[in-house]
C-alpha cells in the first residue's frame, strides 16, 4: 500500500496539454545561474552561507532587495521594513497569523488566487468577497460601508497587479482611493505582488504599498515567478512593529530566520546581475508565450473577448452565455486541454461563467495546440459541431 | 537610526569566548561537500530542482531518510509517516500548530530547551512542567496522575537523547514505561530527537517514536547539527492523518512543500555518502571538544560534579550551593567567558543553580582557555580568591 512518494508537485496526465497550473515552463529555470551562485555564495561567505541566520533575512539579501524596490518604487524601503520569507504563500501564512483572530472577517478581492483562500481559511476567519463594480474592480465606497457595518475586519487580501486570475491590474487612480481608505478606517490592506516583475507591456503600475504613507499595506514579494519556485522565497514589506513581531517569533528566532542559506545564494544571484539577466529572458519567454495563447484563442473563438493581459500568467476567459465552466471541464479534458473552472476563486459563489488559462507552463507551439483543443470543446459543449 | 542588518543570529562580541550559544564551530560546516551536492543536484535533476516541490517533501528525500531511519531504528518508517519541515524548529511549530488549541495544557520535560518553550507558548497554550525524580528524569507514575486530574493535555514535549541543555539522555526502561503510558492514556508525546546522531561512546538509545506502536509518539528530526543550520531543513514522524493535515496545510499545498531545493540537494548529499562522511567527522570534532572543555573543568574545579555527556552539544554545570546562576553572569562576562543561566530552560521556576555550556561553538584550545576563566568567575563570585 505505501506509494513511491513523487518528486514534484505537477504530476504530468498523458495526453493532457495543461492550461490550469500557475507553474513555469520547465526552460525558464535558471539552473546553470543558480549553480553558480550557489557555489559563489559559499565561496564568498564561507561558514556564514551555512550557520543560523539573521531572523529577518540575511543583511546582504536585505540590502539588495531593499534598494532594489527603493530603485523601482516612489517610496524608500528599508530592511526595517523587510522580512525574509519562505515564499509568499508563507508570507501571507505568517501575516495572517499575526494579524488575524478566530472569527474575524477577511475580505478578498475576487475572484483571487484559489490556494490563497486556503490559506487565509486556515486562520479561522471568515473568508467572505469585497463589492466590486461592473468591471470586477474593487468598488472602494461600497468597501468603506462594508467595513463600517461589519464587526472586526482583521485584512483586505488582493493581487492587485496582473492578477491571478485575471490578470487585470487596479486601475492607478482606484490604487489612491483604496489607500486613502484603509488610512482613514484603519483597514490593513494585503497586497500580495507575486507578479510584478513580469510585465510584458510599459510599466507595472505603483504598487499599493508605495502609495501608503505608514502601515496601511502590507506587500507580500516573491522569488517563485522571477527565480524560481522550489527556492521558497518571498518577502514581506510592513511596519517595523509586524517585522519586529515576525522576528520574536518562537520558532524564527530559534531557527535563524526561515531560509538563511537559500536567501543568502538570492544575494549573489541579485548582486552579480544574473537576476536582471534572467528576469529580462523570462519576460520575453512568457510576453511570447502570452501571445501564442491569445492569438490562438482569438483565431479559433472570435465570437469571445479574449484579454490580453500586460503581466503576469493568467487569460481570464469568459465562457459563451450559458455554458457553465464546470460542464466544459471533462469535454475539454475528453479532448487533451485542461483549465481551472472560475468558480475556485471565489469564496462563496460567482466565475461560474469564467476559466483561467495559465500561459506559463507550454511552450508556444503547444498552447496553439491547447487553444485549438479547448476551442473545440467550448463548440462541442455548447452543442455546435466541432471546428477540428 | 536605520541599522545595516547583520548577516549572522550570532554576534560575536570581542574578548568573549561563548559557551551559552548552541551554535556548529564554523570549520564543522560542510562547505565544499554541499556545493557539489547543489551542483549535482541541479544536474541530475535539472529542472525539477527548482520547481514547485511535492508538499511532503521531495520523493527523493524521502527515500533516503526513511531507508535510513529503518535501518537505525527497530521500526520500519514509510514515506507515509514522513514530512519534510524548514528545520527542527518550524516542525515543532506545525506540530503544535496541528495539534494543540488556545488554552490547551503542554507540558516539557523541564529543563528544556528554552526556545522550544517560545515556539510552544505562542500557540496560546499554558505550559507546566512535567514531574521528574530526583535524578531529574521524568517521573512516569506521577505524570500519569497529572494527566488524569488535568483538562485536555495536547502534549508532552521532550528531548530525551543528549538533551538540551542537560546532556543527559532518558534510560530505556523508562522510554518503554512512558511509551506505554501514553498509549494507554492517548497522550501525545512530542520527541524532539535532534542530537541522536551527535553520539561519542557506544550507542544512542532508543527513540520513543521506534518504541511505538502507532501514533503515540511525534519525533521530530533535523539536519541543523548533522548538516547545517542555515539550509532550515529537518522532518516529522508522525502518523499518516498527521502527515495528511500538514500536506493539506493551504501555505504548504500552495507553496509545493516548504523547503524543495534543499530538500532535494539533501538527497544528493545524503545519497552520495557525503552525509555519514561528514558525520563522522562532526562526531569526532564534537567528542575533542568535549573532551576539552568537560577535562579542564574537572581539573579547574576539582569540588564540582562535571557530567561528560555521551552525546550532543553541552554541560550543565551544577554550580556550588548557594551561587545562583544569574549572579555568576555577571562576573564571567567581565572574565571574559559567558553561559546560559539554567532557569532559562524552566517554564516556571527552577535551575537558578545550574548553567549550560556548550562545547560546539568553540575549539578546544579555547575551550580550555574558558574553562579557566569560568572556573575563576565562579570562585571569585564565591567570594573566594580567584586562581588565576
Amino acid at each position: 500500500m505505501a506509494t513511491d512518494p513523487p518528486l514534484l508537485q505537477y504530476v504530468a496526465r498523458p495526453g493532457l496539454l495543461d492550461l490550469g497550473w500557475g507553474h513555469p515552463h520547465p526552460s525558464s529555470l535558471p539552473l546553470r545561474a543558480w549553480s553558480e551562485a550557489s557555489r559563489d555564495a559559499l565561496s564568498r561567505y564561507g561558514y556564514q552561507a551555512l550557520a543560523y541566520g539573521h531572523a529577518q533575512g540575511p543583511g546582504p539579501l536585505l540590502r539588495w532587495l531593499t534598494r532594489r524596490l527603493s530603485g523601482a518604487e516612489g517610496r524608500i524601503c528599508t530592511p526595517e521594513q523587510t522580512f525574509v520569507t519562505a515564499g509568499a504563500s508563507h508570507a501571507l501564512d505568517l501575516v495572517c497569523r499575526m494579524i488575524t483572530r478566530t472569527g474575524d472577517t477577511v475580505l478578498v478581492a475576487a475572484p483571487t488566487y484559489h490556494l490563497a483562500l486556503r490559506i487565509i481559511a486556515d486562520h479561522g476567519v471568515v473568508v467572505r468577497a469585497a463589492p466590486v463594480d461592473g468591471s470586477g474592480a474593487i468598488d472602494v465606497d461600497r468597501l468603506r460601508k462594508v467595513i463600517d457595518r461589519s464587526g472586526r475586519v482583521a485584512m483586505l487580501y488582493t493581487v492587485p497587479t496582473f492578477a491571478n486570475p485575471t490578470g487585470a491590474s487596479l486601475a492607478p487612480e482606484r490604487r489612491a482611493m483604496l489607500v486613502a481608505m484603509a488610512r482613514e478606517t484603519g483597514l490593513t490592506i494585503v497586497e500580495d505582488d507575486t507578479y510584478r516583475e513580469l510585465v510584458y507591456e510599459g510599466e507595472a503600475p505603483p504598487s499599493l504599498w508605495s502609495l501608503a504613507r505608514a502601515d496601511e499595506v502590507v506587500r507580500i514579494g516573491s522569488f517563485a515567478k522571477t527565480v524560481a519556485p522550489g527556492l521558497r522565497l518571498g518577502w514581506i514589506n510592513a511596519g517595523p512593529p509586524l517585522i519586529e513581531g515576525l522576528t520574536r517569533l518562537g520558532y524564527v528566532d530559534s531557527g535563524g530566520g526561515v531560509n538563511h542559506t537559500t536567501a543568502l545564494t538570492l544575494a549573489v544571484f541579485g548582486g552579480s546581475g544574473a537576476y536582471d539577466e534572467h528576469l529580462a529572458l523570462v519576460r520575453r519567454r512568457y510576453a511570447n508565450q502570452r501571445d501564442a495563447l491569445v492569438t490562438a484563442l482569438r483565431a479559433e473563438l472570435p465570437m469571445l473577448d479574449v484579454p490580453s493581459p500586460d503581466g503576469g500568467w493568467f487569460v481570464w476567459l469568459r465562457l459563451p452565455a450559458g455554458r457553465p465552466a464546470s460542464g466544459l471541464l471533462p469535454v475539454a479534458e475528453a479532448d487533451g486541454v485542461c483549465f481551472v473552472p472560475g468558480d475556485r476563486f471565489y469564496p462563496d459563489h460567482g466565475g461560474h461563467d469564467h476559466i483561467r488559462l495559465s500561459f506559463s507552463m507550454l511552450g508556444a507551439h503547444d498552447l496553439a495546440e491547447a487553444a485549438g483543443r479547448l476551442a473545440g470543446a467550448i463548440v462541442r459543449s455548447s452543442g455546435g459541431a466541432g471546428r477540428r
